[in-house]
């Protein structure tokens, strides 16, 4: 066996055994595959496919590549989520308190932002002190103490999708659903859980674009989810529009502090309720998804869930004083308001654009090395369907880079538009899977 | 402008335009575009292709990566033949002295094997003391002096194709129609010809198996040698089963300097007057193909090639007393005979399964840095249509390597197949294009 034939053979449209699989990824970590012939074969995936024998063989390789959690000795039934990225989508962070405040461990292994999306992590890490590194020892305690952990992906778990996805990222060869699912599922189940809810995102701001392509993935992460036993389920959500209102990192944050404590931001909130009613379905803690969804608005409604962001805040050595008065967080250098130069209803917003928007502001990262900065990024005054009066603000922009204002007013205001008439409705959950 | 843009727009189905193709070659030629970026463009391009125009822009860029020599000094019109290489192709070793014998400068710089095809460095290499690696000036000065000089891709000569050659041999990007085109044609207009014949090899042990393909490869290299001002003709040419008798290096030497003192080797001698004949038709010698190989048959019979040659080996430093006794030069440790175990006809030899025979006894490379036993080889006592009595010799193998005779004498025979009628005859030469 040699790696150009494993490339050829590929190439040429055949599928590869799990020999081969095993030689390509693991030669790759050994150094025997180099980083030129890794991604020419990832190309050649892009091309042709991976069957889901294939993907899901890739898969398993990718999570014996490192450690797998066992979580075992903790009791309940550990449910994550897993998104596949948008715009303004900041669902994990009321959702996990959320469901941990119902009783259910959620230990959570999250990404960075990257490209027109944002992660996780990044909106965590924009709270001073919070820990996203923490070691799997801590990582298993703090589950165990406060049923609740949101980490980074540790060089432990599936070293070869963390070394793979680094590459993909430089190379052209992200949207491939065998590449994506695998990447997804393996740090999944290396993370020690047992069953998942994925979030898969469609539309203008998600990686997936076209419906289909979304169902598709989502099909594929259910069954290997299967295979490796773990009880998986997928929402396919809407990602035309940002999701809530705030686009940037600690924007971000705050918009989930108002909504954890009570406030109604409603595509947000229904996005997370529904997959918090999924959660605590998987979980047995509910029935039905509709008695888990009663049972997290329950949560919310009595503090119990912003009791957990804090215990979770605390617990990370985040400083909660910031959580108590956002208000005492550094301000961006510069602001600037978009008014609405017409009348009528907004029938559109471009959330890709929003996406690189953001980026262009500072709050997220074009390559790996970018650095961030918290308190850049957008907040929406109007959203789809809204009504907006001449003159009328319809969206803020948060910003230390004053060079580029001008830019970014001038793409705000395109990625809006306004419509005379009402636009017709779309649903924002497209379908349980 | 960034290269992860580029790959993107390659893979998505897009042209590129010429600032872009420039921006990634040259890039990395500078480091600013990596391996592996490189990598995947190149498998990118394998699937999407690259129209004329591109082709024509690529092969421009790879040009100007080094020295364009001028040969302007030297009178007469500089014509090369480059092959898209086979098994016992060894037609320039006598192609290059019989057309400078007709008074045409022939400035040819070739390459080494690579798989299962030989290459004609190593056959010169393998004349003891003969040195390819002349300076540009050595170069220019043979040429003047001797209307011949056969060398190997230098320094100075195409960079950009060197580097990426090495690459796609690697990464399973050979087999690509214009990446093809631009790697033989950049070298060939960097060396400073007027014209060029292109014998495009199509078959079994062809990189081009099937016909269309080599239709389509030549008809490329065609138009690219229009836009550069070069007259430019292909013939295309059967494959499938090696040429003349002897594959290996010195064996293959031995086989041209017979041809050279008047042998006639049939499929052999047939391609080279032909593509001798196209050459001189180019050069203005001679008015058609036709009288073309009558003036090479001439310089055959007349002992001028044969003459030529010698200057050839003199002025490159070869060794001049083993062309006047070959039977001097050193033997392999095994030899062995294959017989046939039937009577009938030779329906087919299969010209890839001799090609990687000989590799396999080490007569060629399977990477790079292989080295080559010049000593080995195969020589072949039967071709197609020829008939064999039970007994009778097939072939003969010569190997240093005398461990893997026994797979070797299975496959070699294995590799001819024998029928009590005899074939439907094939023409050697399918067409000129």
């Amino acid at each position: 066996m040699n790696p150009v034939e494993i490339i050829r053979k590929k190439r040429n449209g055949s599928k590869l055994d799990r020999q081969e699989i095993e030689f390509f990824i693991n030669g790759y970590l050994r150094g025997s595959v180099s980083d030129y012939q890794m991604s020419a074969f990832l190309m050649a995936v892009y091309f042709q496919k991976m069957d889901f024998e294939e993907t899901a063989v890739l898969t398993d390789v990718m999570v014996h590549s490192g450690v797998v959690v066992d979580l075992s000795s903790i009791e309940g039934v550990k449910v994550d989520k897993h998104s596949t990225g948008g715009v303004g989508d900041k669902v994990s962070l009321i959702l996990a308190p959320m469901v941990a405040a119902c009783g259910v461990p959620v230990p959570m292994i999250s990404g960075r932002g990257l490209g027109h999306t944002g992660g996780t992590l990044d909106k965590l890490e924009s709270i001073p002190g919070f820990k996203t590194n923490l070691s799997i020892d801590d990582y298993k305690k703090n589950i165990s103490q406060i049923n609740l952990v949101m980490i980074g992906q540790t060089d432990e778990i599936a070293p070869a999708d963390r070394k793979l996805y680094a590459l993909r990222d430089v190379t052209g060869t992200v949207e491939s659903i065998p590449l994506i699912a695998a990447s997804i599922m393996s740090k999944k189940i290396a993370e020690g859980i047992d069953a998942l809810v994925l979030d898969v995102k469609t539309g203008r701001g998600a990686f997936m674009q076209s419906e289909s392509d979304a169902i598709e993935l989502a099909k594929n992460l259910i069954q290997i989810g299967k295979i490796f036993g773990k009880k998986t389920i997928a929402l396919l959500t809407d990602m035309n529009q940002p999701l809530g209102y705030a686009v940037g990192n600690w924007c971000e944050v705050v918009e989930c502090i108002e909504c954890l404590q009570g406030k109604n931001v409603p595509d947000l909130m229904e996005v997370t309720y529904a997959l918090g009613g999924g959660m605590l379905m998987l979980a047995g803690t509910a029935q039905t998804v509709e008695e888990g969804i009663s049972m997290c608005r329950e949560v919310i409604k009595s503090g119990k869930a912003f009791e957990k962001f804090n215990d979770l805040v605390k617990m990370q050595e985040g400083d909660i004083s910031y959580i108590k008065n956002p208000e005492k967080y550094p301000k961006s250098k510069f602001t600037k308001e978009i008014k609405s130069t017409s009348s009528g209803y907004i029938g559109h917003i471009d959330a890709l654009e929003i996406g690189f928007i953001s980026v262009m502001l500072g709050a997220g990262r074009m390559k790996v090395e970018d650095k961030i900065d918290p308190k850049a990024g957008i907040v929406l005054a109007k959203k789809i369907g809204d009504f907006v009066e001449n003159g009328e603000i319809l969206a803020k922009i948060f910003t230390d880079r004053g060079e580029i204002m001008d830019t970014a007013v001038n793409r705000l205001e395109k990625a809006y538009q306004i419509a005379s008439e009402p636009p017709v409705f779309q649903p924002l959950i497209h379908g349980m899977i």
